[in-house]
């Protein structure tokens, strides 16, 4: 697989895509089959090889708002794993039968350790990366906010 | 002024610390003015030195909804500069007057480029920052979700 597909592998050059990808396992995963728990220790990087991954978040622990549902292969999740706290900041699901590769923490922090090109690059990625997140949050809450505004007009 | 107060700047050494803080400039800002604006090209990353800064984001043109207001000494924003696509995601408005230090882009980069240190750590930082702010961002969405389930039940 492509792993310069992923955002958070982009600009590394393929010598340090082999090193990474030396590190991967495949995982096989089921419909349904729960993958990572929003609030727990990150333990692994994962990137969609093929099927698909819903991206959900608990609201007051008996209702589940999704964020999105990851299908194509390269998309990322589970990226907490890489910074502070470590923890995973969504659960994501299996929506679509399918395979993961599956980084291992302590891989790819060794990885990063012996190679501190490929940890600026990836660092750099991960920036730009969650800033998008966060404007396209910031842009849904700005939708809520004036559906509000037109209710009150 | 103490830069390791800012997040960005955190497990720098004192010798980096020193250098960044030689291309800084100090800007004395006056209440209402405004200092970025939301999807303008960044070219300065912006450190609060003294007075409060409010970041607001543009909802439909004509409404400005608050995202905080600065005021510690350390708080930072403009971050969109040290990220593609270098824009700047809030808009900056001085609240209370003060003195911010401003960091031109080609000054930060040419730092970064002669110093993958800093460039490593400041990215790591950045990083952890986005997705903090991410995390905040989407527990604002789930109280309007919250709101929402509530007011159909």
């Amino acid at each position: 697989m492509d792993l310069s597909l992923s955002y958070v592998f982009k600009n590394l050059n393929k010598d340090q895509l082999k090193r990474i990808e030396a590190v991967a396992t495949e995982l096989p995963i089921e419909e349904g089959q729960e993958i990572c728990k929003e609030g727990e220790e990150a333990k692994a990087l994962y990137i969609l090889k093929s099927g698909a991954v819903e991206l959900v978040t608990m609201v007051e622990n008996d209702f589940e708002l999704p964020i999105s549902i990851l299908r194509n292969p390269g998309d990322i999740f589970g990226a907490g794993v890489l910074v502070t706290p470590f923890e995973y900041a969504l659960t994501a699901r299996c929506f679509d039968a399918g395979t993961l590769l599956k980084f291992k923490r302590s891989k790819l922090q060794q990885l990063m350790k012996d190679d501190r090109d490929i940890s600026c690059i990836m660092m750099s990625n991960l920036a730009e990366y969650f800033l998008l997140r966060l404007k396209e949050s910031r842009r849904e809450i700005k939708i809520h906010f004036s559906t509000l505004l037109k209710s009150y007009r």
